[in-house]
């Protein structure tokens, strides 16, 4: 066996060592019975070890130096294997087992409190678990700034989003900052109130529509299921892909796109490499890329007036309504998907208020990891910035506010920003996709997906990490990220249709 | 740290990867898309050869030498601990990691392929993939038997049932043989048809009655759950007990004693020892005893009158059925889950022809495990066993015949003797409680299972594995394994009542 294949059989095993984590990440979120909580945390500690161990392993250094030694001989898919390898191997061994260990604990108790503390609104049973993560996270981030030689949250962010930095991502999010309150007055002066769309709407009705949806866009049942959880996220494998909802009884659209939403992302998962499964340079490239094909199905495509052409008769007949109810009209529920308000809740907003969102907690949690700020003063921030961005306080709503996401609860910091890297790339990907393809909108509106999956499969998904993030836009779209499309896009659809 | 509490560390440790397992082996079952089979199995096997490893390595050897030499100073449960520890490192350590790997590969891949072949009622189709695994588990079989010194089926047997050996189970069984033909013969000749009792009855409503059951003899839902799989088994861990079922539309009866079965093992689960949570000593002690607080619960305590008659008006407000009407009577619905006839299903069977499936298993499977029979004889063989002890012909009916059981698909051989090693034992113990609390059928028809629950955590569940089965089975009864009591509980029900 050369040291390349021996590589790639240990990666093999190391990525099903993930498919457990991945399982037993989705079962606790979407099954498991809150009894099961501490044993479960415990048992995906043991996990993270193991792989943790397995990873930072002296032989994987030595195969590693081997295979960058005779790398010319290999293919590029094979290379970049490789290259993605040594990232994973190098940024594993900077943080110490047993701090890895104590962050898993740390964090899924702090995450399990959370959902309790969340519905009572109690932040003092929370707030002393969350600076436990809050310490352990800066204790890691040091230890992999240091390795990696990145400031400690650029480190961070390198985990989720592969070569974005702070600096860069702080000039997007400026041009944003400038552009959208702005954009915002505007539209909100602009738009019409739809008319209500009365509930209730039971959940089983809820679920036959997501999935006959989910069909339509290419979503493979036989790899996948949709089910319901606290908070909607897309889990499990390439080959075993696990979306969730959750239902409000009086509002199905809400589910609807997230549903859609999460699909997005499903089908980045179920169109990874086939090729290249069980190893590294065969996964997501990132989650700004993850997060762009979620928002182009949902944003680019869901939420457009030809989508809801094709949805809305489908719609009606899943809950029996009648076309002529001006309420049901096509027009009307098409008003529902485009709405914008200021509102307290990130997973709930527009995409004109959603980067104002991210960007609200990009700089707080820039502030927590370099100690600026402490989890005390949290509660006081946040509404210091949502009065500033979104002229709405949280002071007295902290369920609303500083309690609403589970990201910091669960240990992720660095990972708020790429849901608006991922707006961004969804618009420009977008862009790209309509000049490939200028029958586009007439597709959508009949139902007519495969063109359109079939492009993503090719320009995007096929790819896995074969390529840098900023290489691959270059190749489809001709350019770096820009936030040009992003702003084209929203101007078109809430000032211009 | 001394030796031994280094021993329980890594234990524990194996014991959350056993975690893993045990929540990945019910997903598979319970919710995992097809498609998502192959890469199940593969991430199992990964699991299984850690653990493997783990448990083999030198270091644990060691450790139990040690720990066994100072073993005097331990309290009994830490040498019980022990003793099992060494034990499982003993059944391990004779086994090479590649065979285990290769066996957990051969029988995933079986067991998917059975459930495909079984509704076609495809033998050939399945067939090559069981040689594979009766060829590895002979392999298995030779080096356990050869490590433990015993012969290769009683090395099987042992891995489910410890201490139990073929010789003692064909004494056993040989008295049913001859006990339950003529015995059969006049339960058949005296008992009147129930009459039947029409649904459908949807699967929300079985469900929703399966739960109330399950409350009401004390499952603890805050770490459990019920679902749906082609096979009924409880599964989990004792904090996270996930027992399944399946609904039959025109039966309603068979699912709910099928959950009530799975709810009696789930009670042993639940009511392990807490303070011995992930040690081995804190397992459950064998599979026949582990069926015996099934076949208690379903067997001795659901099936009796008594039973019923506390049931009988939940389950007419479960389907809201009338009284009045002759089919839903407490003594038709009685006659119903007690009606013995000659059927091809062991899972459907009743309590009477039960034990004979399971010898025809038993033989089978020792010929199997010897060599004496192939596997393109079963089907002939089974057909033979089948007309001899219950004069039903499987010829051309391979589905209801040689195709029923998961078990030698999924590689488990030795485990069927334990079925009916369980119904003695229920019968030997139910007659044991029924000494110690003269008002226990008083309290089943009052729908008060606290006593009795108790009764069997005090006696049964909270002892984990501390003593051996018959050491056990002498403390709480009096007296080792005797057909005497389930002879007389047959006789009893179906003669005398």
């Amino acid at each position: 066996m050369t040291p390349y294949e021996e590589l790639e059989e240990r990666f093999r095993e190391l990525s099903h060592l993930g498919h457990a984590r991945a399982i037993l990440n989705w079962d606790e979120a979407a099954m498991m019975p809150r009894g099961g909580g501490d044993v479960r945390g415990e048992s995906l500690a043991v996990l993270a070890a193991i792989s943790h161990q397995r990873l930072t392993a002296p032989k994987i250094q030595a195969l590693l130096d081997q295979a960058e030694d005779g790398d010319q001989q290999l293919g590029p898919w094979k290379r970049a294997n490789v290259r993605v390898m040594r990232r994973s191997q190098q940024r594993a061994s900077a943080v110490p087992e047993s701090l890895v260990r104590a962050s898993q604990i740390a964090s899924t108790r702090c995450e399990q409190a959370w959902r309790l503390a969340r519905d009572n609104e109690d932040w003092s049973a929370v707030s002393p678990l969350l600076e436990e993560v809050v310490r352990l996270t800066i204790e890691q981030a040091a230890a992999l700034g240091e390795n990696i030689s990145l400031p400690p949250y650029d480190a961070l962010l390198d985990g989720y989003e592969p070569e974005a930095r702070a600096a860069q991502v702080t000039h997007l999010f400026d041009d944003l900052k400038t552009f959208l309150p702005d954009f915002l007055e505007r539209v909100l002066e602009r738009q019409e109130d739809p008319v209500p769309v009365r509930g209730p709407f039971r959940s089983g009705e809820q679920y036959a529509l997501g999935e006959k949806m989910m069909r339509a866009v290419g979503f493979d049942f036989d790899r996948g299921r949709l089910d319901v959880s606290h908070h909607p996220f897309c889990g499990g494998v390439p080959d075993d892909t696990r979306i969730t909802t959750r239902y409000d009884k009086d509002d199905f659209l809400g589910s609807l796109m997230a549903v859609l939403h999460e699909t997005g992302h499903a089908l980045y998962e179920q169109g990874l490499p086939t090729d290249w499964r069980h190893q590294p340079v065969g996964e997501a490239l990132g989650m700004a890329v993850h997060e762009s094909q979620s928002l182009f199905m949902e944003m680019q495509v869901a939420r457009s007036f030809a989508f809801m052409k094709f949805a809305a008769p489908i719609i009606r007949e899943a809950f029996s309504a009648d076309g002529n109810d001006p309420a049901w009209s096509t027009e009307n529920l098409h008003r529902h998907t485009i709405r914008v308000r200021r509102d307290y809740i990130r997973v709930g907003a527009d995409e004109v208020t959603y980067p104002l969102h991210v960007i609200l907690r990009f700089e707080l949690e820039q502030a927590l990891i370099s100690g600026d700020l402490t989890v005390g003063d949290i509660p006081g921030a946040w509404d210091e910035l949502m009065t500033r961005y979104l002229g709405l306080s949280t002071r007295d709503n902290l369920k609303d506010g500083c309690m609403q996401d589970v990201h910091w609860f669960a240990g992720l910091f660095g990972y708020f920003p790429t849901y608006s890297l991922g707006a961004l790339t969804a618009a420009q990907l977008f862009d790209a996709a309509s000049r490939a393809n200028p029958d586009l909108a007439e597709q959508v509106e009949a139902g007519e997906f495969h063109s359109l999956i079939e492009w993503l499969r090719q320009e995007i998904h096929c790819r896995g990490r074969l390529q840098s993030v900023e290489d691959l836009l270059v190749d489809v779209t001709g350019e770096p990220l820009d936030t040009r499309f992003f702003k084209a896009h929203l101007e078109r659809r809430y000032l211009v249709d």
